[in-house]
């Protein structure tokens, strides 16, 4: 077991996160799979996805997590530390990297396979938390993934959130329900509880019915959420942009209309606008607005973090200002 | 769970083979695999790399197995159905197909990194054995690969050993020792059951090793094997040649010299080689002559079986008579 | 000579085709050909692509053809085994595959460069028509292009057809009516009086209009159609939908709008949806249905028929429910 | 020092060119271009850009210039051979070809990074302009490029342009802006002092203003344009058409409306388009419908040049009248 | 029809060569053309290998013969003129240019399957023979190949030769036999009376052995062939070298030890090697020296003549002096 | 001007290293890189080549050095950063990013073209240098490349070795005498200059023979390096092994014979094997061994620093004991 680092360490002001990231590999056309005779090679993972992201706005990041003491592990940390991040990787001789497989059936219908059961990602455990660096950072970034991996990586994302409430440290979670990893009844109490321990929380409309119950608008989704506890609640709505509850007041904010060519990492380009802006203290409206930017950014490139942008970017799309009411 | 079926049934006259065929991905250039953009994606299995060349040289032949109920799984069927094989794949929708990765670290030294743990191919059961068609058969071919992936693939191939010996369907093994699945000390056993049990046994040097202890001399490796039931026992030493020991009579075959391209895959050349020479009723030198330019075949072209050879492609290699002493 | 079997035997219920499958280049990217500095390399042949179609949504189905004792007969043989189908290749050794070439100059004009004349597949003769076959089978599928290669292909077209005939199995018959291969005035009295054999017939616009003569509106050349003959008569449309006249009983059916990525092979699924269901039994309604979605899954994916979905994908498209009128 | 020649020469009644041809990488897929790891190599340049669509509407046009005496000198001279232009390229020893990189940051963002500093190219000087080919030709055309790239290339075009004018040579002119090479102060006495030798002339909407000043109204700046002398002005409008000036006549031409896949080079293509039909003698309306077609074929490919039209192609896209008052 | 020219006339001095240029599609990698997803597209032809070779080191050349009006011809018009001969291509709007794939079995056996019957190429016709041009050059180079594609092909080179021989223009012959065009026994007469006509004659042992019956040694062969007319007789003996004889006097060449990776079209990079130094006057050693230099260039890399050397390189292999005895 | 930081900082114990990295784009087949259609894209400099290289046998190391504020700036700086190195890159927005162009004409012939006049790179400077980091450090490692590249850049250099004399920081140089950067005349006083400042250098026979004169013997080359100052003399003699001179004691080490792939990079990697085994205080004997074997790896993959050894990786060669005599 090696800690691999590197990186500028996020120290105060910075942000932290953990989870799993995959090698990744995906079909270059659209098609079965079973026709493909290549398949590029790149890596992926929620939490990675938006420390990328938030690493190109400026922000100084950490993230740490378990990759095998393989070639795809080397991989991770290679792509990793490429993009900037502190990057403190356990190689887990014991297991190997997890990896996903994507398959555009055709330019709309993406299918994925898994295979992280017993990958070294999934056993993260709580005596990999780095809860000094959790004390001392500006803000933690967990998701609902980690906690579906094992037992000892849902132990994992417990301590860390618990380690930032003590300290301060400012909590944001990202529901991320992924139906292949368990089930809604499984899942719902302990994300519900999760969401109850952030001060900024994300979800989807179907994840935030999940927590809350179905409702007929995503206001009376954002309130039910905030009343599990987080002062900021954000609904991501895709290409319908997103609705924000925020100290009490309601925001909602359009989409940039795109054409996507791959909407995948779009949400967590999104999450990484918001936090980027708001550990800068913008207001609720300048954080949306970078939000629907970062998000728009990477529809527009293959690939789950590839297209995100550089905070010199930014101004390459244009945003409608947000409706408060 | 579906059958799929295709190709030629094998039928009285052909061969049966059972195992776990997996999507293959390798990188295609020499190097670590991080610096890797695409993986080529195909696939492999000792069993059914066997049952493809073997398919070649005319032989009718039927693979059984599991895969799951994704993409690479009809990725694996579509493969072996193109060789021409008679296709009996369970499509298990509970797991997922195994994979394999491969790097060539330099030209000569391979990596290969499994994800077949709890794999639809590791769940073989005897259930799924084709009892009728085997005791139809004219030989059975089964690997030391499948028992070491779980207890009921291991049953699995008991079942079927055991039908052919009461059926009188001759019984082929190659021991195929594979150290990332099991130790030596829980093979050893295993496979020098299953060994006695065959009534055509190869193994590689090391292989005849771990069965019957080291020995100065492959004849003597040859002799002790023999020793343990087969009557047909062939020695395979790579480009150093092999060893045979024959219903009691010694054969040296030396290997064609070639400037080997990738040589996985050759010692399952070699092996369909002999066993379709044998069908053929052919002598032991003629089914030796056969086996190392199969093998050589498989070395000269990238990938674990797309080199193998159609039979009126046999002449285009050169080899030297076997001498029997 | 040799023949090829493989895949699931038709037998009764299933479907036999019979026609020239060719080796199919394609340049990758749009633009005059000569810039490319490589092709992809397929396959296709209208009758193969409504064979796979058909595989791929549960019908059992067999393919009778001849293609050179080439490599790129092994393609063709290789690729139709891989979907599933029963392959009953004539290798002859006297002749070459026949091959296509396509040029995409932009996106949406595309050329085709034919070399099959005199090729394997175009010497398709009467001693080839499995005559036991087809009077077992529940369907015959030919197209108008066979009869375009050669005299002795012509023939084997009519004997198939006579055959099926003479032994209550239904006839399917496709216009495709091809400028390249004969005039319209050589043409049209032989796909005349095979549209008058046909149970079941398919046409364009413009191939109605070449068997009828023009008419104004699509209702009134599906009338003309029929009476030639066949029940049940569907006039393609493309992007438009389709009309068909089915035992007296019009119906029109809208097109799904997509974005096509690659529109040839289309018209094949469309066939093929069709046909599928009319085989289960399924009213002309749901065969319209099935007919519209299978050919919009076609023009979403490049190739000739590598698109076209398995049944458990048919509900990732909606469409409309036809009208009848 | 070398020259090599080859194609047709221009001759009396063809067209000559002069200015920088470069080696050119692009990325293949959308995306920061630190990801890529194979770049495409071609060539372009925008005099080289104009004479290849020339070429392909069947105008003799020769190309005259300097690449350095590299293997990417030689991939220039290569490529406009083949394409049957007349190639004079020094090749000069004493500097490298020039080469830029495309980058494609989303699918409607492109940068272009340039070396060409100090390259072969930039060092055109007086000596090598072929005065007497220019005043045998039909036609002289230059850009604004050649003059910013270095004092001896902007004394080369001098000297071309006041050669033909002094042979009665018809002298066409692109101004063709870059900010890459030169500030607007610098550039535009320059600019305006060659516009105000040409007898056609070629600008952009932002091109005219930096030559004219703006004006409201793409009318007002043609009419401004025309007073620094040229007979024909022609403002190109991108996808919004263009407004031409034309012996005094206004003209107005919409633009084909098609999906542009890459737009770079379509305002080369325009102007061939119009000047081929201008040295057909054919009329103003025919030299702008010409023009947005060739405009638009060039808008479908990727790549600067390789989707220019043969005149046999024109046909496939229609184009509206141009409207006259 | 239309004529297309370009490139340098090769005027007095220079080679005219008249053949069949095709398409060539290769396999990129080792292993059975069936498993290729991609086929690299270029070119080739004997005789304009050979006149590419001869205008890399400096020799005037002219290449004559018809494509199809396909764009596989434009490809095969744009390479030749890329690499600065003058093209006369006759586009023929009645067949399509030739083609041909090809297939490496293994590292060392190489399969090549044609689709030029009825090709464009194959319809030269003394009609297209530039009796002019041929009259004014320095030498006619012509190969055995074209007389087996048609009869007008056959007459072609007749007329082409006579014309040759009556201007005194030296003529170069190469036997060039092909299995797969003519049988030896309707070849050999039409090769001895065309090898009859030559002043330079290039044959392979077997070609030799063909024309004049077999023999022991190579100066055997060039001392029959010699007696058929030819004044200058090379036997090209591959990686063995080759025996001339010429003017009377016996010569033998060692060919330069190379690892080879495509040898086909060394034999034309050799013809051309010593052509090129013939024309400039050289000895009869120093043609042979550059001759095997340039076939060993053609060895080194892929493809049939991207090979060849420029003068420039030819001093990157160093050759052995020839003997002569 | 930006400074990115980033990997572990090299601290006490670790090295620094300061020079040019450029993108390097190459030819994927050997061959006229004319005829190429793709490159592939990467990076290379000699001094972070070493970086690399000890980074991965375990030594800290950071390098320092100017880049363009361009797309391939961000691509060196993502690689070093990936291989876990320190880096401090100097993003200057008024130069570009220098770039090599690398084509294989033959197996092994390469050429290399370089784009790196008045490059970010070049323009290094005096106030770059690290001063602090550089007294701090273990080792300094510079070579004869950067004082080529402009005035200020050879100051930098001066400075660096001056910074570490003056601190005790041990100094280790690599001659590189690279031609197409300044004559013999101009290079030689400068590199023996600073050849007299290390305590450790590394020549090649041909530059050794540039600072000392020719010699017969490697060892003698070594004695007349060794009294300019050092007291450690590498003469790398590629696959002729290498002479050392440590502390008045010759070594004689043959090198791992291999078939190499790719030279290039091989004597960076070299040097660092050195460099690496000496900072961990191993003797002589040790450290030449490494060399030899890390130098055998980067022969053995293509790209100039891909394959250098991971230290796990080292047991993959064999390599013989040195002789000291």
């Amino acid at each position: 077991m090696t800690e691999v680092s590197g990186g500028s360490p996020a120290g105060s002001g910075g942000v932290i996160t953990l989870g799993e990231t995959m090698a990744l590999m995906r079909a270059q056309t659209p098609g079965p799979l079973a026709h493909a005779s290549e398949l590029g090679l790149g890596i992926g993972g929620a939490e990675s996805n938006v420390a990328i992201a938030l690493a190109r706005l400026g922000t100084p990041v950490s993230w740490f997590g378990r990759v095998g003491a393989d070639s795809l592990g080397e991989l991770v940390v290679r792509e990793l530390r490429a993009e900037g991040l502190e990057v403190r990787a356990i190689r887990d001789p014991a297991a190997p990297t997890g990896l996903m497989i994507k398959e555009r059936r055709t330019q709309h219908n993406q299918k994925v396979w898994y295979y992280r059961a017993g990958s070294a990602g999934s056993r993260l455990d709580p005596a990999d938390v780095p809860v000094e660096e959790i004390a001392a950072a500006a803000l933690l970034h967990v998701t609902g993934i980690t906690p579906a991996l094992s037992a000892s990586a849902a132990d994992a994302v417990d301590l860390a959130v618990r380690t930032a409430r003590a300290a301060g440290t400012t909590v944001s979670f990202d529901v991320n329900y992924r139906g292949a990893l368990w089930s809604p009844e499984v899942a719902s109490p302990v994300l519900r509880s999760l969401a109850g321990s952030a001060d900024i929380l994300f979800a989807g409309d179907d994840e935030a019915a999940l927590l809350v119950g179905p409702a007929e608008d995503p206001r009376e989704l954002a309130g039910a959420l905030a009343e599990l506890g987080p002062s900021q609640v954000v609904v991501k709505r895709g290409g319908q942009g997103c609705v924000a509850l925020v100290d009490g007041v309601y925001f909602e904010q359009a989409a940039i209309p795109v054409q996507p060519v791959d909407t995948v990492g779009a949400g967590d380009a999104f999450v990484a606008g918001y936090l980027a802006e708001r550990l800068r203290g913008l207001t609720p409206r300048e954080c949306l607005l970078t939000a629907v930017r970062t998000g728009a950014f990477a529809c527009l490139v293959p690939g789950d973090w590839e297209g995100m942008p550089r905070r010199s970017e930014l101004g390459l799309l244009e945003a409608t200002e947000p409706v408060s009411r």
